[in-house]
Formats: C-alpha cells, sequence, structure tokens
C-alpha cells in the first residue's frame, strides 16, 4: 500500500520564504493613505519593527528564515502531508487526494507559522510587549504561545462575545501566559467611547483592532500584530507549501489543483503560492480559494479600495471587499469572517491567476464529517471549506473518470469547535442567504478617493 | 542544535507486540469467581472475541500485530518522541528530558492504539456492535474512531454528570458516528434498576460499566471492549515504548528513569514494559508509575483480590485496590480515577521490579503549566502526573549535578480538559486529603476468599 504520511526530517523545514511579488506580473498596488495617496513604510513603524516592514515591501524572491525561527518552528515542523485513502475510497473516486496537517501545531492551526516569526522580530527590536485581537481565539492563541517562547508580554483583545462563550480558547491563551481582556475594555479611549456609547456592546473585532493598535501606537514598548491579510503574514506561511511540494516531489506526484480556505489570505497563500511560482514559471496548476458564500469577498466583493478594519484606522489597500464595516453573519468558521481579503491574494484573483468559489455553511459541516469519518481528523469549521470544495472535485473526478491530484490545506483541527458539530447534529446549524442588501449598504460607506 | 523531534518512517511501526509475561520471574496470578477458582477464558467468550482472550492468557513474547491493525495505526504512528530542550533550560537540569507524545492520535491520546485494534479483532470475528463505557470521554471517543474505521457500530455509556458538563466530547464521539446514551439509562435492567432507586443520580463509571458489560453479555453481535486494565489492553499499548526505544536508539540514548501515569496501567505498560524487557536482561533502568494521591492504588492500596468494576460482574483479579466500591475524589485527571489496577503492573510492583510514587493535584497541575509554557504542548490532566515526577526528578539532578536521561509518557493533550486549566488559574481547584476513612470501609467490603 502507498504511503499514508510523508514525513520530512526537522532540517527540511524551509531555509527561506518565498515571496510571490517577485513573480506577479504586476507589481502589488501600493497602500494609500485617507488622500490617496501613497503611504510609506515610515507610517507603519510605531506599531511594526523595521524587519516586517521590509518584508511588507519587498519585492525579493526569497527572504531567509532566521535561524531562531527555524528552531522556534521545529517545535510542530515540518507537518505531515497525508494521502487521505480513506476518504478516496469512501467517494470511490479515480483522484488521489492529498492534504497538508497544520492542526499538529500546539495552537492547533497554520497560525503560529507567523506568530512566532512576528514574535521573533518584535523581541530582536527590543519590544517587550505585543497587542492584538482575536475574535474565536485562533490567532490570540497563536500569538500567545509565540510570545511565551520569545519572553514577550502578550496583551490579547478578544471580543467580549467570545470571551463569554469560548472560555477554553481563553484559558489556552492564559496557559501560555497571556493576559486576554474583553473587548470593549476601558483600558483605550476606542474601547471608553463605544462602552460610553453602549454599555452592553457584545463588541467586534473591528472594536478589538482598534482598541491593540491604540495600545501599540500609543505605548512605545509595544506593537501590534496581525494574523493574516498583510504581506509579510502570507510571506511567513509559505512554509506549508514549499514543504508540500518537497513532500510530493518525493513520491513522484504534483497537483492539478491546490485548493485552501479563504478568509484574510494567509490560509490560501500558504500553501498556494510556492505553487504560484511554478504557475508563473509555465506549469499548468489551479489554484482555488474556497470561501463561505455567507461573506463571499473574492466572487462577490468590489475590487476597490477600502479599510482593513472597520474603523478606519488603518491605510486603504486595494482588495475584493465588501465594505469595511460590513458585519458577516454569525458562521462557525469565524476566521473567514473577514469584509476584505490579502491585497495580494485580490489582485491575482482579478488577473485570473488564482480562482475563487464560495461554499455554504451547511455543505462545509456535511464535508467535515465526512472527512472525520474517514480521515479521523476533526477539522476545524474554516478547513472544512476546502474539504467540501476537494470533496465536490473528487466526485466530478468520479464522473468523469479523471485521476485527478487534488491537494489541500488541513488548516487546522476542530476540537474547540466542538460546540459548533454539536449544533450541526442537533439540525440548529443554517445556512445564511448572501445578506445582499447588507453590502450594498457597506460599499456605499467605502471612502471615495479622486482618481490619482 | 541537537534535534527536538525525532520521527520513524511508518515502516517502523512495530511488527510485534510485547508481552511482559514472558519476562515476569513469576506467572502472573489467575483471575479467580467468586467461588475462588480460576476462571478459565471460555467464561469471556459472551463479551470478547477469542483472539483478545487468547492474547489475554498468552505467555509467548511476542506476538504480531495483524497487517490491517498496522494500516490503522499509520494514520498518526509512529508518534514524534521529542527532547524537551526548553524545559530542560528554563528547569537549568543537567538532566536530558525525552517525551514521546501520544496526543497526535485523532482522539488526542494513547487510547486509540488498542481501541483500533480491538475493534479489528471484533470485526474480524463478525460482531458488529461494541459497547464500552467512558467517563471523561477519552476511552469512549478513541472506540468511537477506530468503531468507525472498523465498520462496527459503538454504543458508549457515558456517565451522566460527564455526559452533561462535557458535551464536546460528546460531540466528537457522534462525530465519529457512535451513539452516547447518558448512563444510568433505562436501556438496560442495570440501569433501570439504579434509576427506579435514585432518578436523580449522576450516574458512575461502576453503573456505566454494568450497563456496557449487561448489552454485551445479552446480544450476540455486540461486544464489550475495555480501555486498561486487561493484560491485552497492556499488550496493546506496548507499541507506544518499542518506538521509544528505537527513537533514543536513533541518537544514541537510553533512560536512567521511565515515567508514566498510572490509573488503570496501559498507558504505563505501554511505554514502560518494552524497557521492562531490558531490565529483566540485566540492563539497569528504573520504570515509575505515577499515580494522583487522591487515588494512590499502588503507594497505598491492599494487594488481595478484588473486583474490577463496582458492581461485581467480573471476575476477581489479584491487584492493588481500595475496594471496587471506593470512590475516588473528583480529581480531574479522571483517567486515573480507578480503585484498582491492571494486575500485570501490579504484580511487578510487588516484586519491587517497578516503583510508583504519588502526587498532588495541584501539583499536577503547576507542572502541566510550566510544561505548557516551555515546550508548547498543553497536557491531558492525566499526563501531567508523569510531567510532576520528571520535574522533580530534573531538579534532583539539578541538585547533584548528574545528568541522568528521563523519559515519560506524555499521552494525551488537554484540549478537551481546559475548563480544569480555568479552574486552576482561577484558584478554584483543591488538593484532596487522601481518604482513609472511606478507603478503610470500602476494603472492608472486597470478598474474602477461603484460601485456595
Amino acid at each position: 500500500m502507498d504511503a499514508t504520511k510523508i514525513l520530512l526530517d526537522e532540517s527540511e523545514i524551509p531555509t527561506h520564504w518565498y515571496n510571490v511579488v517577485a513573480d506577479m506580473p504586476n507589481p502589488p498596488a501600493p497602500p494609500l493613505g485617507p488622500d490617496g495617496k501613497p503611504v510609506g513604510p515610515e507610517a507603519l513603524t510605531p506599531i511594526f519593527p523595521m524587519a516586517l516592514i521590509e518584508q511588507e515591501v519587498s519585492g525579493e524572491r526569497w527572504i531567509q528564515i532566521p535561524e531562531r525561527v527555524r528552531e522556534a518552528l521545529r517545535l510542530w515542523r515540518p507537518t505531515p502531508l497525508y494521502r487521505a485513502h480513506n476518504l478516496e475510497r469512501a467517494l470511490g473516486t479515480p483522484a488521489k487526494i492529498f492534504y497538508k496537517y497544520e492542526g499538529v501545531s500546539p495552537a492547533g492551526s497554520h497560525k503560529p507559522n507567523t506568530a512566532v516569526t512576528q514574535a521573533y522580530y518584535n523581541s530582536e527590536a527590543g519590544i517587550k510587549r505585543l497587542a492584538t485581537e482575536t475574535g474565536a481565539g485562533q490567532w490570540g492563541s497563536a500569538l500567545a504561545l509565540a510570545g511565551q517562547m520569545f519572553g514577550l508580554d502578550v496583551h490579547v483583545y478578544m471580543v467580549r462575545v467570545s470571551f463569554e462563550q469560548k472560555p477554553y480558547r481563553r484559558a489556552m491563551m492564559e496557559t501560555w501566559g497571556a493576559e486576554v481582556f474583553a473587548s470593549p475594555t476601558d483600558r483605550t479611549e476606542a474601547g471608553r467611547k463605544v462602552l460610553g456609547e453602549n454599555p452592553d456592546t457584545t463588541g467586534s473585532l473591528g472594536i478589538a483592532i482598534s482598541e491593540a493598535v491604540e495600545v501599540a501606537a500609543s505605548n512605545a514598548d509595544t506593537n501590534y500584530s496581525l494574523g493574516s491579510v498583510l504581506n509579510h503574514v502570507l510571506l511567513h506561511q509559505t512554509v506549508i507549501g514549499q514543504e508540500a511540494k518537497k513532500q510530493l516531489d518525493k513520491i513522484g506526484e504534483y497537483p492539478d489543483m491546490v485548493f485552501a480556505p479563504c478568509g484574510g489570505g494567509s490560509n490560501f497563500a500558504g500553501l498556494a503560492f510556492p505553487f504560484f511560482a511554478d504557475k508563473a514559471a509555465g506549469k499548468e496548476v489551479r489554484l482555488v480559494a474556497v470561501e463561505p458564500t455567507s461573506c463571499p469577498t473574492l466572487t462577490r466583493g468590489v475590487y476597490t479600495y477600502d479599510y482593513g478594519d472597520t474603523v478606519g484606522l488603518t491605510p486603504l489597500m486595494k482588495m475584493h471587499t465588501l465594505g469595511h464595516d460590513f458585519v458577516p453573519p454569525g458562521i462557525h468558521a469565524g476566521g473567514l469572517r473577514y469584509h476584505g481579503d490579502s491585497p495580494l491574494v485580490c489582485q491575482l484573483y482579478e488577473e485570473g491567476l488564482v480562482e475563487a468559489i464560495a461554499t455554504p455553511q451547511l455543505a462545509t459541516f456535511e464535508a467535515g464529517v465526512t472527512f472525520g469519518r474517514t480521515e479521523g481528523i476533526i477539522p476545524a469549521p474554516e478547513a472544512n471549506h476546502a474539504v467540501r470544495a476537494v470533496i465536490d472535485e473528487a466526485l466530478r473526478c468520479k464522473e468523469s473518470g479523471e485521476s485527478k491530484t487534488l491537494l489541500f490545506n488541513m488548516c487546522g483541527h476542530g476540537h474547540f469547535d466542538m460546540s459548533a458539530y454539536e449544533k450541526y447534529f442537533a439540525g440548529e446549524l443554517v445556512d445564511y442567504e448572501y445578506p445582499e442588501e447588507a453590502v450594498k449598504e457597506a460599499l456605499k460607506r467605502i471612502p471615495k478617493l479622486d482618481a490619482a
């Protein structure tokens, strides 16, 4: 029988990150200020260390991974690549299905790849504390772990409703020594303002971002840390795709199609961008981002300049957006509830170099249960989006008799999302209509820029 | 820098289980009936398949692992062996600390090693359904996964209080297709009897065992499955220690001391017995079982014949016992709350060939947090017992300047136990006194056997 897992040695952890900018047909659209003028790197120095800002604007194809970051990554990397034999058999498909399993990281997802990197550069820059926001808690726990590894305090502003509903993610962050605050707090001006207007607010990711950014901008020893969207975050995740290529290569395979969930974009970019390098060099490979139908940024958003956060503190970024104050329906894939998307992913999508599809919540859970029952691993709700897309493609292969090689990112396990599965089994999960009216309204509030 | 993880290839999954009986200085004390006469294997046929009964009484040193079991194990095995560099540095110890990480299995613990094996043999024997009990849910989820892999229905009788308090473990079992019942149920005579006497009972492991055994004994297509204590269960876990030996051998190491948590004994036996083989051949190695001070079976129990379950359905087994109806205090290491212990482990302990120590709850959580903050992995409460013992030994090495090599079983992650960590941080966890009076009373109810 063919191998179930393809493993790599620690020495095979990539030595460089792959920067997709070097292979893009056009330079990335620059971030703009509210005045419509490009924002220089210096605008970011109050909240990011220079090394990360340099990565944010770099055009170099390969950027070396510091040895101490590789050492930190060795705690869980290289991650295994699996052949989904049991799933293939259950579907009766001639397709070969492979998945890269990022759930083996201590925080249970791909997020620590960039968290340890950001913690390292901040610690090198003499920063003492990182502030960040978290919704469901995936990113907050990754940064808590990373802060612990590099001796940084971590303050997590956790959306109040999640703070109350997800005590276990919070306990995980606290086990790793982070302080977790229910946002909005009275620790920041932004928080006090919101509480003044609405003391009973459940909070939102937008408010939590504002709090974390405010704390970072107003304290010299504190920086801000973001878990997706930005170029340097996507860069750090490319260890995933590089390892997957090497693993497939060991068994003489190359994917026809690569799938990954897409919220802010780093999950998708992490797996897909290293394959984009081959595509740019002429190789045939399809790269498919999978998003929720209730927050279909790439497939239904407008490609324009918009804020990265809800309240408009960030520079304007060119991306597919549903409007910066659009609040997506409450699907359980919290990591995919983002109004915008990575500018790099959006530009490649706009240029027809990557694809996107959207899938409804119930279909993703149905796929996740099929995966759990065949492959044993219970996926995170975000990961279920990729599982759904892969199963659908594998079933098409069954129809057509094609033996395609499919690869997807099993970006995390669902151990902290079992309440969502519980609701699914109880028939309490629903599909949400695409909120057309809400998006239309939110799109009206996108800032109008004079043609530059 | 030395390696952090030592990995093995799938081809290095052991081909045989190691049966410690072959190396014991004395034959195992036989199980007895209530009449004090040895019970033959045929007494077990209503609830176990013949292949497992044969393993239960086998004296062969090596028993071949069927290819389909090895295939099932490949989903997560070989498991990694880690060098705990960060923990060593934090303790400032000259000791080398290694841990075998069993939390990479889909169910998150070592339990699936025997669950898939038992499911395989039952499926080969034409059995359609397995019935079992579960407390906190570790064993129930392992068997749910295994049943799914071998096409068996799994019925889990889950102690009512856990059924209500641990909906996520339950959702995990349901995701893998198992049916989970809050025990006591009205599905069995045993359950109806208890409910008749006390409709508001929270249930107990003893009652749940009675229900599962009753269902298995009274349905020809249903067998019973147990997650520890019995010889064949310990046998299946020896893949852990065999892999660990091979991994240490690859880097030229051999442990001075081997530690594992000890409840029913399969966790300890799984790691330690393959090293016992060397010890029996003259090698110096100390094997240390770590139990809770609130349920100190080996260190304070009486070595005598007692029932394996609370209500007295099983044969009498010679073991260290606190009395079969002793109810241990409600520590969070649910897997260690057992009144007795594996007869094989007990006999070796009685003969001075393995050691045991007991440790209080708060000290184990303190150790677990130290481990989580240094090594990233948040351990299950059961695993924290071994962590505590290893940290204490490493600190003794610091005092003495000895550079011992220590190995322990990181038997599972704590993702489903974060509420216990939450309580620990909130100062709500307590240490329990050794319940001396309750044990004294329970010991009086051990059946008196005529000297055989």
